[in-house]
C-alpha cells in the first residue's frame, strides 16, 4: 500500500516520498496519498485548491512550501490562477493567513525559475479592473454577481458596512468577477475555507450554491469532502458533509421539475 | 474571589452571572472577570473589541450572542461601531466568520429594541463612500494608508491580485479609512486578529505598528495579551507575548533619540 | 474493512453506526475507526483526550456532542474528569470554545442519566481550592509547577500581565495543580491543543516537556499524533510530527547519560 502511496506522492508533490517513520508518516501515504488522492470523481488540479486552502489556512509551514511548490511546478496551476487563489483565500480565511500564503507563492516561484536558471517574468499588470469605479454602478454589479454566484433571489442591504462595502463592494463586486479564476475554482476554495471557517450559515450557502449552480456535481462535492477530511481533518468534515447531504436533497428536489437530468 | 468576579460579569456582561457550576464556569467567573476584566491598563470598551474578535473567530455561539448583546446593550460600543467591526473583523478573520458576527449584531440590536419597546432605528447610508472611486486615485490613497498604518517607507506591489486588489485596493484604501471606526480601535481588533490567525509576518508587523504608531502603549499592548489569552487560550497568546518582547525592543530603539519621553 | 471499522465505531461511540453514503463516511469507518482507533499504543480512553480536545477546538457540533456522550456513557472519563478537561481545554483554547465544551457537558450528562431514568448527582464542591490563596505563595507555587511541568530550569517574569497573572498566577498555579486530572492526562489535552493553535513555542515545549517528563513515551508521542492528524487533519499533524522527531531526538540526548533505559 505505501508503495502505491509513494508513487502518487511522488506525482503529486514533484519529489520523491520521504522514508515514513512515524504512524502518521506512514498513513499519510498509505491514506492521504494511497487511497485519497489517487481517487477518481476530482482532478488532481481540482484537488489542489482544496488542499491549498487547507494547508494555508492550517498555518502549517512545511506543507504549505511543499504544496504550493508542486502546484506551480507541476504545472496544475499557473502563477495567475495561484495569486488570483490568494486573494480569493484572503476573502474568505483572513488577510493575515492569505499573506502567508501570497508570500509563499513569491517565494516558490523564484525557487522555480531558479532551479530552471530562468528568470521569473514580469507579473500582470493589476488595472484596468475589471469591474466599475463608479460605487454606485459597482454596488448595482456586485448585487448581480451576489445572485448569480449564490443562487439566491435577494441581496443584503448596501447600508450596513459588513454587506455593503464589503460584500456587495468588494466579495461580489470585485474578487468573484476577476478573470484570473474560474467560478468552479472559487467554489472548490470557498467550500473548502467556509469548511475550516465554521460559521454555519456560510457553509450551507456555499455549499448549496456549488451544487445548485451545477458547477459541482454531488460526487465533485463528496469528493471535496473527503480531499478536506484529510487536510482539515473528520471534525469539520463531518459537519460539512451532513450539510452536504442536505443541500444535495434540497437540490434534488429544486432540480427535479426541470426536464434535464437531475444530477446523479 | 468568585463574588468580586460574579460583580465584574454583571458588569460587563450586563446581567447577572450564572451560578457557577462546573470547575470552567467558576473559573470563568473568578479568572477571566474576577482577575481579568478588572484590570486597570484597558477600558471595559477597550476589552471588548478584543474579545469580540475572540469570541467571533471562536465560533461559539454563546459565548458571541452574550458579548455583541453587552457591547450595545451597555453602550460602550455604538451599533455603527459594532458593524464597523464587523467589517473590519471580516478582512483579518475572514468573511465567514463575520457574516455569522454581522448577522449575530443585528439579532441582538433587534432584540435590545424588542426589550426597550422601541423601534430599530434606519441605518446609515453606505453612500457616497469616502475613498475614491477611480482605481488609480484609490490605489495611491491605499498606498499612503498602507505608509501611514503600517508605520513602513515602502509599500507592497500593484502588479498582484492580494496586494493590488486585495491590500491596495481594498484593505487600506478603503477600510482602515472608514470613520465608523478609530485607528486605535482598529489596532485592537486587528492585534487580536493576527494573534489568532498565526501566520508570523502580520503578528510582527501589526503588533509593531501599533507600537510604533503609540496607539497603544506598551503596557496596553501587554493587556490586550492577557484579554486575547483568556478568550483565544494560552497557546497562541504566547506567540503574541513573545513578539511583543522584540517589537517593543525595536521601538523602544527606534524613539529612543526623539526628545519626547520613551513609551514605559 | 468497513465491518471493521463499524465494530470499533459502535464500541467506541456507544452506538451503532450509521450507514456510510458519501466517500467521507465511509473512510471514517475504515480509517479513523478501522485504522487508528484499532491502534495499540494509546487506550481508548487516552485517546477520547486527544479527540476531545480535536472536536471541541473545531466546533463540530454533531461530532462534539457524540464524543461527549460516548466518552461519558462509555465510562471511560468520569464527571469530574471531564469537566476538568473542559477547564483545562479553556486555558490552552480560550474560553468561548471551553463554554460549549462545558454546556456539551452538562447537557450530555443529564441526557445520559435521563436514559438511565436516575438523577443527576450533584456536584463536587471546588472549594477548598487545592492551592494557596496568598497572592506570593500562590506566585511561588506557579513558579514550582511551571518547572515541574515544562521541564525548564527558569521561570518566566512576574511582573508581565501574560506571565504573571496568566501563566504563573492561574495555568501553573492553580489549573495544572487541580486533583481532577493527572498531569499525563493533561499532556495528552496540551498536546493537541498546541497542535491546532498552531503557536510554534509551545508546540515544542509542551512536546518536549510531554517526552523529557515521560509521562508520554515517544511511541505514545506518535499514535497521539496520529490520532491527532484523524480528527485534526494533516497539515498541522505534518507539523506537530517534525517537531515531534526533534524533540525526541534532543530527549535522546538528555537522557543517554542516564542509567535508567532510554524510551524507545
Amino acid at each position: 500500500m505505501t508503495d502505491r502511496g509513494a508513487a502518487m506522492y511522488a506525482e503529486v508533490m514533484t519529489v520523491p516520498a520521504p522514508q515514513p517513520v512515524a504512524p502518521t508518516e506512514r498513513a499519510l501515504l498509505d491514506v492521504v496519498f494511497g487511497q485519497v488522492w489517487t481517487r477518481p470523481g476530482l482532478s488532481r488540479r481540482d484537488r489542489r485548491f482544496i488542499t491549498l486552502a487547507c494547508v494555508a489556512a492550517a498555518d502549517a509551514e512545511g506543507p504549505l512550501r511543499e504544496h504550493v511548490y508542486a502546484a506551480l511546478r507541476s504545472g496544475d496551476l499557473s502563477i495567475t490562477e495561484i495569486q488570483e487563489a490568494a486573494l480569493h483565500f484572503a476573502v474568505y480565511s483572513g488577510w493575515p493567513k492569505a499573506s502567508r500564503l501570497n508570500m509563499m507563492i513569491d517565494e516558490q516561484w523564484a525557487r522555480i525559475h531558479a532551479e530552471r536558471g530562468t528568470p521569473v517574468p514580469p507579473p500582470e499588470p493589476l488595472l484596468p479592473l475589471p469591474t466599475p469605479s463608479d460605487p454606485e454602478a459597482r454596488l448595482a454589479t456586485g448585487e448581480q454577481a451576489f445572485i448569480d454566484v449564490n443562487c439566491l433571489p435577494f441581496v443584503p442591504t448596501r447600508d450596513n458596512p459588513y454587506s455593503g462595502a464589503g460584500i456587495l463592494n468588494f466579495v461580489f463586486g470585485e474578487v468573484w468577477l476577476r478573470p484570473g479564476l474560474g467560478r468552479r475554482e472559487r467554489r472548490l476554495l470557498t467550500v473548502a475555507c467556509v469548511g475550516f471557517q465554521d460559521a454555519p450559515y456560510p457553509i450551507m450557502s456555499h455549499v448549496y450554491a456549488a451544487l445548485r449552480s451545477r458547477d459541482l456535481s454531488f460526487d465533485e462535492m463528496d469528493e471535496l469532502i473527503l480531499q478536506f477530511a484529510a487536510y482539515y481533518g473528520w471534525a469539520k468534515a463531518a459537519t460539512l458533509q451532513a450539510v452536504a447531504h442536505e443541500q444535495q436533497q434540497r437540490v434534488r428536489q429544486e432540480l427535479s421539475g426541470q426536464d434535464f437530468a437531475v444530477p446523479k
